[in-house]
This record gives structure tokens, sequence and C-alpha cells, in this order.
């Protein structure tokens, strides 16, 4: 993308209203505009953002086995009177009336909709396990929004439900999600750390929170430094195998975690000093085992093997994508903006053009920008090269590759790494090869 | 996907409530459910579809030199107060009041959110054109929503906006857009044809509505078959040339199309009578070019080159991407089934294995199948081959590739070609190289 034509309105000052760094630089660097409280347009550099965790997300969700579907943003009160959430969720969910005065609600989450269409459609145990998932707009009508997208009232979350046959199977697909899970993350360059959780209004037996680690964040929390350096990429653990998942399970729970209501300082006491970590914890993603709790409410029934009728077991699988792009960025800023990890940011590399029109230092940053193939951002605007390198610091590219008359004289480029901070001078050919 | 771990719930009984051939057909092939009157649930295979339309839509969007950016669906009252259609638009609009009873909507369409943003960020002429789109959903609250997907209450819509600094400019942005739309049908295997249209409440002085032929569409339509057969993906015309776009836009309007609305009896016995086509046409998308309209209202200016202050010309531009996915069953169907053009097809190939069980077969399918790499749907169902044929033959995959015991001990697969109805026996090579 050309900067001098793009719709990317970055900011020298900093908005009065927004009370920590995320909010601060998404609004600076022009990711989103808030357009109503609590509720934001994502500008472009923003949603190429935001779709890059959704496809790092779609990716580990297909290879656990998860189905992609999409659930419509609204959906009509009486699914949710079945379960009898319609009265219990507080005023946080949106209620709407359409013109027929009737009753819809604009869904914060998706447990009672994907069990109906479940129990539609699956009549036999043989078609179990089923593992579906959206990523789509929600809606939560918190009180007083406030952190930017981090607690917004629209915002873009996946939500995944699995139905099983049984216990042993139900938990195995809890198991596939937290490894899938683990693996996301990592794959998004923020370390989670995952931790037993309190079930809240979804309900259920068993819930795992994902933790991002940040000043800014929620609540406290407490564990072991292990869980930052388990390599969930590398590992060997197998999708398929439930034995293989049961072990990944063993190991995460193996090491102490908890937030601050999970608290045990006898076990805290009990974890090496030199791996004890503690500090506030931003929630990204939260997962649920909740047996029959919907299907049973809802009357889904199947055949099972022996010809008597099963209650399919359930759980729910959450990542917050909106909020992530929040917390990726408290996570990974510096006074002078965003350090985007390199998977998810919205170009891989700005190139700078010192001089704009002056010919070598224009042809050589359309040269290098045409190898980029619309991953990189060319800030060819008529500005300050002090104001160049602000943004591009600003906007948290993984790279700069820095274009001036003096350099093009010699054939080289400045290449500027954002997060270790270190330029070096190097060829066109050399910084191409190191970025690219 | 193999279709027997997969939601994708085919149906052998036609759904009473469904009155024309797309909605039939979605329902059977297991597209999509009603979850609420005139609001969906789209099951994986309807989401495939879904978003092989959208990356076309993108595709020819940034081809044109579009950004995609992405607005909420819910805004507040206060910017619609602004234009004066808050109170204009009938009880189509789903109005809202929140939990501070403050009055949100849920957007039909875009344009003052859009103004709003521009006007904080656009300061100077030297910053237009702007072209900006997103995909997103929408809600319309039609007093009696039918047809399925065709007209629903939410659906999916691809809706752009330009900004630009003059008259010429801004018909030129028309064109472009014009051209891409185009372009766009064309790639997805529909033949939509432009005709000159009325305003209705988005307003302004040209407009051109995109129609597919389909004998269920809602109005009545007559034009000349050549537009049927320009070929835009081959044409040489250029996005970036005024005179370019200007020619494109003078053959389209050389050639007779028009609605009932606007049909003019003279000029159509004027076209060749080889030529006259008529029918009944469906609405896939609409353009509009309303100069100052909505900028002037929301007092949006900028710096002129002049020093004076000049107000930005606007344009709106868009495609019903959920409405396509009838539009083109309606177009594209038999007895049996969809026919899914191959560009939009939610599976390039199905493969029918006619003996699950059977080594060879297994073992045929199961390299088969790992060659399309995700692309191919493998019905591995313990199914009689009645069943398998009259599923594959509804959900409409572009080709079947059908594996018996017969074919196995002689190295050939059946080849059938959903759209002729051709069968041949084939090599496996032949095959994948006839396919992929």
């Amino acid at each position: 993308m050309r900067l001098s034509r793009s719709f990317i309105p970055t900011l020298k000052e900093t908005p009065a209203e927004a009370q920590i760094a995320s909010h601060r630089l998404m609004l600076r660097a022009g990711l989103v505009r808030q357009v109503a409280s609590g509720i934001y347009a994502w500008l472009p550099a923003g949603l190429r953002v935001l779709d890059n965790i959704a496809t790092l997300v779609r990716e580990e969700q297909a290879a656990a086995g998860a189905q992609e579907m999409l659930m419509p943003t609204l959906q009509s009160a009486d699914l949710w009177r079945e379960s009898g959430r319609y009265d219990a969720y507080g005023p946080e969910m949106l209620r709407i009336r359409d013109r027929h005065e009737r009753d819809l609600l604009y869904a914060p989450t998706n447990e009672e909709l994907i069990t109906d269409l479940a129990r539609q459609t699956i009549k036999s145990y043989r078609e179990l396990p089923q593992m579906l998932y959206q990523i789509q707009w929600k809606f939560r009508d918190e009180v007083r929004p406030r952190f930017g997208v981090m607690r917004g009232r629209e915002f873009f979350m996946k939500d995944g439900y699995s139905f099983d046959r049984d216990y042993e199977s139900a938990v195995a697909s809890y198991r596939r999600m937290m490894l899938s899970y683990m693996r996301t993350f990592q794959r998004m360059g923020v370390r989670a750390i995952p931790m037993l959780a309190d079930t809240g209004p979804i309900g259920g037996e068993l819930s795992h929170e994902f933790i991002v680690l940040a000043p800014t964040g929620e609540s406290q929390v407490f564990y072991d430094s292990t869980l930052e350096e388990l390599d969930y990429l590398k590992s060997d653990f197998s999708y398929e195998n439930h034995e293989d998942l049961a072990a990944f399970h063993g190991l995460i729970n193996s090491y102490y975690a908890a937030t601050e209501e999970k608290h045990d300082e006898a076990r805290w006491e009990a974890v090496p000093a030199a791996n004890r970590r503690s500090g506030r914890g931003i929630e990204v993603g939260q997962i649920f085992y909740f047996g029959t709790k919907y299907s049973d409410k809802m009357n889904f029934r199947v055949a099972g093997h022996d010809g008597k009728t099963i209650t399919p077991e359930m759980g729910s699988y959450g990542i917050g994508v909106s909020r992530l792009v929040g917390a990726i960025i408290e996570a990974s800023h510096d006074e002078a903006g965003i350090i985007w990890p390199a998977a998810v940011a919205p170009f891989r590399a700005a190139i700078l053009n010192l001089r704009v029109g002056d010919a070598g230092c224009d042809r050589v940053c359309e040269d290098i920008y045409a190898k980029f193939g619309g991953a990189a951002l060319l800030d060819d605007r008529d500005e300050r090269a002090g104001g160049k390198f602000a943004d591009a610091d600003l906007m948290g590219h993984p790279w700069q590759i820095i274009v001036g008359p003096r350099g093009v004289a010699a054939g080289t480029v400045e290449l500027k790494n954002r997060a270790t901070g270190t330029r070096e001078e190097v060829s066109v050919e050399s910084a191409l090869s190191r970025v690219l």
C-alpha cells in the first residue's frame, strides 16, 4: 500500500479519552476510530491485523478438525427462553424488538443456537463427535465501555462448540482445543498462559482461561514460568490421539498457574522461586466443558449404539479476536509505538522514501515495493524524514527499509529492526533476503 | 472434507416453506438453516460459497484501488439524524435502544458513517481520491422475509464509498467500480447485465443496477444480448486511465438494457431482433453517484488547491454477497440440484467411494483426496451408491470422481461433469489432471 493514497490516519497528539497504551496506540496508528460508545470502525491497517489473527485461528482450528460455519448476529429470544438464560442474563444482553414486536437479541455467545442446529441435524451417536466454530461479531452492552477494543461493546470473537457421545470423548475435545489454542497464541507471537478458571455464566465443570501478561491486565495472575517456555509448535502431541491429549493436559496441569480468585498460597510456595511469575493479565480466550447442561435443557438426544438415547456432551471455546489486537499491543510496545510480532503485523515492512521526487530514491523504492507484492507499506508522502521515522515506529512494522540519496549512490539502504532498534547499511538484495 | 464427519446435513424431502429453487436447494444441500424469520445460519458448505464470492470481490476491489476496512453493525442514531435519514427511513430500519436509553440502529447501509470517518480524516484535496469498502452483515427489517437468503433480514453485503475532488474524478470512480463489478460477476461464472436504474433512498443523479437473469427474478428486464457476450476480463480497459473508463462506460451505454420502470419501447424496437432478450431478473449489485448529497448535509469540506474549501463528491457501490449465493443457484440448477460455477463451488469435486471398506476403493479414494488438499469432498459414508449419486448432484460439485471396485481393478475411475452430465471412464491421473 502507498501511504500517500491510503486511509491510515496517524495522529501526533494522544487522544484524551484513551487511558491505556493499546487504546492510545490503536488510535494514533490509525488502526481504529470509535463511532459510538464502545463501538469501533476498523480502518485498513487495523483490519489487516484483525484478518491476520483470524487467519491463524482458522488454520489451527482446521488442523484440530473443527469446521467453520457462520451464525447470524441477531437471533430469536425464544431459544434463550428454552435454556433459561434470557431472563438470567443481565443488562449486558442487548435486547431488540422488531417491527412485528418479536423479541430478538444480539448474541453475546451461541450455546443455544448451536444446540438448536445440532438437534435438528444430528440423530445418531455415529455422527459424533462434531466440532464447529465461527468468527463473528458479538455484542455485550457493557455499562462502562473502556480501554478501546479491549472492553468494547461490539467485538469480534471466535466461538466454537463440541458435541461428543460420552465424557471421555468430550474431554478429548476439550484438550484438543486447549492444544490448538496454545499453538494459535504462540504462532501470533504472544505468550498466553492457560489457567484453571471459574465457569461463570456459561457454566460447567471445567474451564481454562488463557492469559496474556501485561501491566494493564484486569486480573492478578501467578504462574510457573515454564509455561511460557514450552514449545507447543514443536511438541509432538497429536490432535487425534486421546493418550497424547491426556499427556498434554497433564503437562499443563503439572505447572502452577492461577488467577487471584483461584490462587493457592501453599501450591505457589512449592514453585521453585526462580520460576515464580506474578503480574497483571489480560484474558484472550476461555474454554469450557459443561457436559449436558444445554443439550439436556434443550432436549437434544441422539440414538446410542445400544438403541437407547444419549444426551450429547458439550463444550465451548472462545478466542477474543478483536481483543487480541489490544492485548498484543499491551504486551508489545515501547514509548515510540507498537512493536508488531511478524505474524500479525499489518505490513511486514515499511519502505521509507526519504527524498520523494529524487529519481534514484523513487526508483529504488518502487523496485523494493514491487518485490513485496502488497505486503509492504511504501511511505511515499512528501514529508520530512523525521515524520516518516516517527510514523514507522508508531505503526510498528517489524522492519523499516530506509532509502535516502546517499545510500542510493552507494547501492545501499538502511535496514532497521523495530523490536531491537538495530540499524544497518546493507545492499538492497541483502535487505530483501532478510525481510522477505 | 470427509462427508462422514462433516456438518453438511442434506435433506431428501423438500422443505414446505421454500417457494423458489434456490431456497429449496440451499436447505436441501445443507448450505443454510433458518434460525428466525429471514435470519440464517451458514453451515460449513454454505460458508465456503460465501467466502469464495467474498474473495473474488476482494481481489477485484483491490485491483481497482479500493481499500478494505470494516464498520460496525450497530451505530448511533445521531449520524443518521444529521443526514435526515433517521426519520426518512421506513420501518425497514431496525431501531435499538441500549441500556442507557441511547438510540442505536443496525446499519442497512453506511453513507453517514463513512462520511463521518472521512470528514475526521481527510483535510485536503491532495488526500483525494479515496475509495473504501467493507464486506459486513447488514439488517433490513423486511415486513415479509421470503425466498431464503434472497430476501432475508440479516444479509452479507459489500458496500463501498468513493470520495473525489471534482465531478470528473467522481465519475471516473463510478466507472472504475462499474468495470470492477463486470469483472467480478464474470469471474463468479454469472452473467450480470448493467442497467440504468432509479436511485431510490440512497439518492443521486446516476445509478446502475446489475441484474442476473432468472425466472424467479423480482423485475422484468429487457436488454441487448451483446451485453452478455462482452468479455470484461480480456478487455483492455485500464482502471487508471480516465479515457479508458469513459470508453468502457460508453460501450455499456451503447447497448440497450432497462428494467420495466425504465423501459423505452422505441429504443427497444431499434435493437436487432436477434439480440433482444427479455425475462425476469435478480438485482445482485447497484452503484450510485450522488455528488455532494451527504458531504454537504454532514458538512464535510476539504481545502482546495486554491485555498478555497471544496465539498467532496461521493458515490456508493453495493454487491449483495449472500444474495448472490441464491442468485447463482437460480441461474444455475436443474431438477437434480445445484450446478455450481467452478469459481464459487464449495468443493471443486466430490470423490464418491462406492464401496466403503473395500481396501482398493478406500486406497484409491484416499490417494485422490490427499491430492486435493481440502478442495474436494470425500463421500466416505457407508451408504448405497444411489444416495451418493443423488447427494453429489444435489450439492452441485463441478466434478464427481466415482470410485468403484470394477474401476479400481481396471485402474480407472468414472469422471462426471455436473454441468454437461457427461461420464467417462478415465485413469486416476487423467481425472486429476482434468479436475485440478
